[in-house]
Parts: structure tokens; C-alpha cells; sequence
């Protein structure tokens, strides 16, 4: 897959640069790192929501920096974690003396770094939280599941209670209660390509598909046929809506997310049929989404992720937001 | 290229089904047609905004339909324009009685429907104009000029001006002046694959790139070895500037624009150095958009759009927006 860059080796520097250019406005990365934080932080008796991870997600994390959302974001290299002591330094930079929540993906290397940064933080007497996105459910054992796309509804909700005034604690919780009431699962029709490899991680046959990936060009836990848009709803859907225990009266959110080189054409054909299986089971929707904002690099395919609403959470789902590529909720 | 449909022949019926299933509380189609529309039109008092075009270019058109951009859009089938009877209905059903501007993209197809449609309306006494968008400077000759993604500012602007109350003349008026003052060009890395055929629509080669690329899977005017991001940049910044007669102490709006199947990654290294170039120029950026809002399906590829901008258009380019896929400006 050929792509448009400089020196592949520079491509995370030079992504951080151009979102900072193109949206000077509202966000400034703390030189020499790559740390992008709201321009108008630390938002002085306001919790700091701060996430990260690596690049090649794009546009999260780094694109979700802004009012009602994140406060700072942290990127790593491609697909590799953000070293603790930028972690750190983003807490010290943006922290409003209220507490600050991260709110990281449960990869090994972040919980680690992200941990360490924690630790740093609370010696300083930093009052400091955290909680673990782990939405994934095509990985069966609960401790391991990956965090994929949920993590942005996590963060909205979080975010959106942060702005409102709340305490560390509360928006703690309704975080936590984002991630127990919510489940994703993908499927991958293309391998990603590395920048700096030029190559695809994997070869698939042009009538297969991968089932079950994640966001960092893995293979799936299953090779299967190459379905239609609603062999695969019905494939996703089961899953995540048995694993959730979902049930006839709920309302939730819907998310509908491309890997990164997946047409939206694509998406909303995929949508419809997620939708009338959820009429089907006569569970609500509140909101939906269906974008691209959790990406596998270059890679082709959809994951779905439901979350189970309650009062709170639709509120804050319906809060404002100023943010370049959080994806509207209207 | 894998997609994930259903029976081609349906996705365009199938996407619009996903599109209104999902922002049901701002949209709503036409039983029988392809029309999306407001689901408060006709908004009566407002001038109405209608644009349309062949699909495949998604979001574009139809997820620009809401309040402060457009009020109707018309999909046709893949890469065609839709029937005139189509836009005729269209018209028919969101005019506020204070007149309707169709904003229609520079193909003979596009031109003889909504030419039709229009010549219908006024026949019924609506008042009713037209702009017609060609904005892609790939071509020489100014009248065979495509309407490309500098699109998306013209409804923009002219959509915040109706939402404002503003008159049939004053709308169209700065609808032709961002016309005037806007140019757009773009390159190709893949050719894009029409979903009935599978095949892509041309063949190009591991380290060849086509240079002015239309965004109906077209062929560019020129093919080339693949360059780097910035040498990207400056062919198409040179090209457009040239054209748009940039001079010192101007000030633009900025859309880079993805053809479909490239990550943001790459959108935002290459921003990164237009910014630059801007800058060299002493050219200054009103504000920017980085995403892809008008794709030619899978297509892998990049536009840059340039806006020289006069108090107004900035004012409008602030306004308010609702509908689910406007690119935000902030």
C-alpha cells in the first residue's frame, strides 16, 4: 500500500505538527514531546481527563484534545505505547489542581507506563485516578480483552462530566460504568502497513476475512470466507449483544467504526442492518455513530461497539464539545 | 479491493437506509427516491439549499443535509448524476417560499438535470437559481472545469447565510463569490473499485502516482513516480496558487481532503507542510479542515483546496452547523 509521507521514520512528528498547524486555535504540543494539550490548560479547578497510546489510530487520541473531551493526549510511536515520563510530564502540564483521571487502553505496555506516571504524579500529591478500556470481546478471558473502540465513548462521557464541574470521583465512576455497559468486536478485510516496513502485516486472500482483530493490525482469532455487510452485523452483533447481556427495553449508543481505509459508503450499509437487528430485539437507540475515529492504519474493515445507556450517560453524550475530529453525536 | 456490501446493485438504497436509520432525528428520505432531506423542511421563510450528485463521493452530499448547510441533497447511482425528476420532487418538498439555490457540481450530466428540475420550478413560480462549482484547476480550460471538494465551502457558506435569513440574491451572491475566490487539486495512489464490477479502474503501478485526479475514478491529467508528502504539497499549492492569483497579506480557508482510503495519518503530514508553504507566502490561515468529505469510493489520494476569504465568507464559516458528517471548523 503505497502512502503519502516524507521520511517514514518522522511520520508521528510530522502527523503532530500538522494537526497542531491546522488547529492552532485550540491546541499547542509541548515542544519536544509528543504531548498535545488543550491551548487554554490547566483548566484551573477542572478534572484533567488525559489518554494515549500509540499513533496509527488516528485521529484518537490526539484528535479528540479540546473542550469537553480530553485534556491532553499522548502519542507513541506506531502502535507502541507512550513512554511513562511523557505521560507524566502531560499530567504536571495540564493538571488544574482537582484531580486528574487517565483513562488507558489495556495493552501491557500502556498499563505499565501509564501506571509508572501515576505513580510519579501521586508522590507530588497530585490527587490521581485511573480506569482500563478493555471493550474487546472477541477475546474471550475478560483480564486480557483488548481496549479498542469504546474508549472514545469512555472518554466523551467521561469528558463531558469533567467539564461540567464534577469531582474526580464521580467522573471516575460514570467512566468505570462506560466500560462495564459496553462491548466491541471487528472484523478486518485488508492487513495494515507499517510506514516504515512499507509491507502488509499479513496476507489475506481476496475471498477471506479476519474476525475478531484489533486496533493494531493483528490478525483476527478467526479466518472465515469473506461475508456480506449483513452476515457480518449479524456475526458482531450477536457477539457483543449476548456478552453484554443486552435485553428487550434497553437503549444504548451505537457505534459504527472504519479501520482507516474503509469508504463510508461501506459503513452505512453495514449500519442499516445493525440497526434493524437491534429494532429486532426491540433495544432502543439513543445516538449512533459511524465514522472512522479508532483506525488501524491503512487497514480495511468495521468494528461495532454498543454501550448500554443510562440517564446519565445520555446526557452527557448530548453535551458540547469542541474538539477537530471527535465525531458528532446529533 | 474487498468491500463490505450486501448485493451491489443495492448499496446506494442500502447506504441511505443506513444513513437516515442512524440521525433519524435529523433526517428523513423520500419514500421511493433517493432524496434526503431536513426532517423540520420545509423550513418556510428560509431559502432552501439543494445539492446533489452521483454517489460514491460520501459523506457528500447527503450527510451535509441539516440546519446551516443543506436542506436537501439527491444521490444518483454510483458516479451519476441524478434524474431530474428527482431533484424537481426535491425542490418540491423543502421550498420555504422565499426562494431555492441549487448548488450543482460542473458535469454535463449534473447541469442537464438540475437544469431541468430548476426550469420546472420556476415554470410553477418558485424562485429559483443556480451556482455551478469548478473549482479543479487540474483542468485548463476554466468552463470544463470540475466541481470538486471545494464544494463543501460553497455550502457551507451559502448554508450559514439562508440560516441567517438572508435573501435568494444575497445567498447566491456569496455562493458565486466563494466560487470565484476557491481552486482545488488532487492526486491519485490507487484507483478506486466500482461496487458492481469489483475490478479497479485502472492499473497503476507500485511507484507511479496520477497527478490531477478527478473524483469520479478518473485518471489524473498526468502520471508520475510516486513523490514524497511535501513534494505532494508543493505541485498542488503551486498549481493552485498560481491560478487563484494568491498574493501576500490574503487569507484563506484550508481543506485538505482524502479521497477515501487514506488515513489521516497521511492527511496530516501532508497539512503539515501546505501550512509551511502558506506561511512562506505570507498567506494566512482563517481556519482549516483535514478528513475526507468527498471521496471517489476506495480511492487512495489527496486534494487540497484553497478559500481566499473577505469578511463574510469568515463570519459564515463560523456559523453554526447540525447535520451528521460537516467536517467541524474551530
Amino acid at each position: 500500500m503505497k502512502k503519502i509521507l516524507n521520511d517514514p521514520s518522522y511520520a508521528v512528528d510530522e502527523e503532530l505538527d500538522g494537526l497542531v498547524s491546522l488547529y492552532r486555535n485550540s491546541l499547542r504540543r509541548i515542544s519536544g514531546t509528543n504531548i498535545i494539550v488543550r491551548k487554554d490548560s490547566p483548566k484551573i479547578g477542572k478534572v484533567s481527563i488525559i489518554s494515549g497510546g500509540g499513533s496509527g489510530h488516528e485521529p484518537m487520541q490526539c484528535g479528540f484534545v479540546g473542550s469537553g473531551i480530553l485534556d491532553a493526549a499522548i502519542a507513541g510511536d506506531v502502535f507502541s505505547a507512550p513512554p511513562g515520563e511523557q505521560i507524566y510530564r502531560a499530567i504536571k502540564e495540564v493538571d488544574g489542581k482537582n484531580g486528574v483521571l487517565l483513562i488507558v487502553n489495556n495493552f501491557a505496555g500502556d498499563i505499565m507506563n501509564f501506571k509508572l506516571a501515576e505513580e510519579l504524579a501521586r508522590g507530588e500529591g497530585i490527587d490521581i485516578q485511573h480506569v482500563i478500556v478493555n471493550d474487546d470481546v472477541a477475546v474471550s478471558i475478560k483480564e486480557n480483552r483488548r481496549g479498542v473502540a469504546g474508549g472514545i465513548l469512555v472518554e466523551k462521557i467521561a469528558g463531558a462530566k469533567a467539564e461540567q464541574g464534577a469531582t474526580l470521583n464521580a467522573v471516575r465512576e460514570v467512566a468505570q460504568r462506560v466500560i462495564d455497559n459496553s462491548r466491541s468486536m471487528g472484523v478486518g478485510l485488508s492487513a495494515c502497513t507499517l510506514p516504515r516496513t512499507g509491507k502488509p502485516l499479513f496476507e489475506l486472500g481476496q475471498e477471506e476475512m479476519e474476525v475478531g482483530i484489533g486496533v493494531h493490525g493483528e490478525k483476527g482469532v478467526e479466518r472465515t470466507k469473506l461475508k456480506t455487510a449483513d452476515e457480518i452485523a449479524k456475526i458482531l452483533f450477536d457477539r457483543i449483544s449476548t456478552d453484554l447481556n443486552l435485553t428487550l427495553g434497553d437503549e444504548v449508543a451505537l457505534l459504527v467504526n472504519g479501520m482507516g481505509a474503509t469508504p463510508l459508503m461501506e459503513l452505512l450499509v453495514f449500519s442499516r442492518n445493525v440497526v434493524e437487528l437491534l429494532a429486532a430485539a426491540q433495544i432502543s437507540i439513543f445516538r449512533s455513530i459511524a465514522g472512522s475515529p479508532v483506525t488501524s492504519l491503512d487497514m480495511a474493515g468495521v468494528s461495532l461497539t454498543l454501550l448500554r445507556l443510562d440517564e446519565e450517560m445520555k446526557e452527557m453524550l448530548l453535551a458540547p464539545e469542541s474538539t477537530p475530529y471527535f465525531p458528532k453525536i446529533i
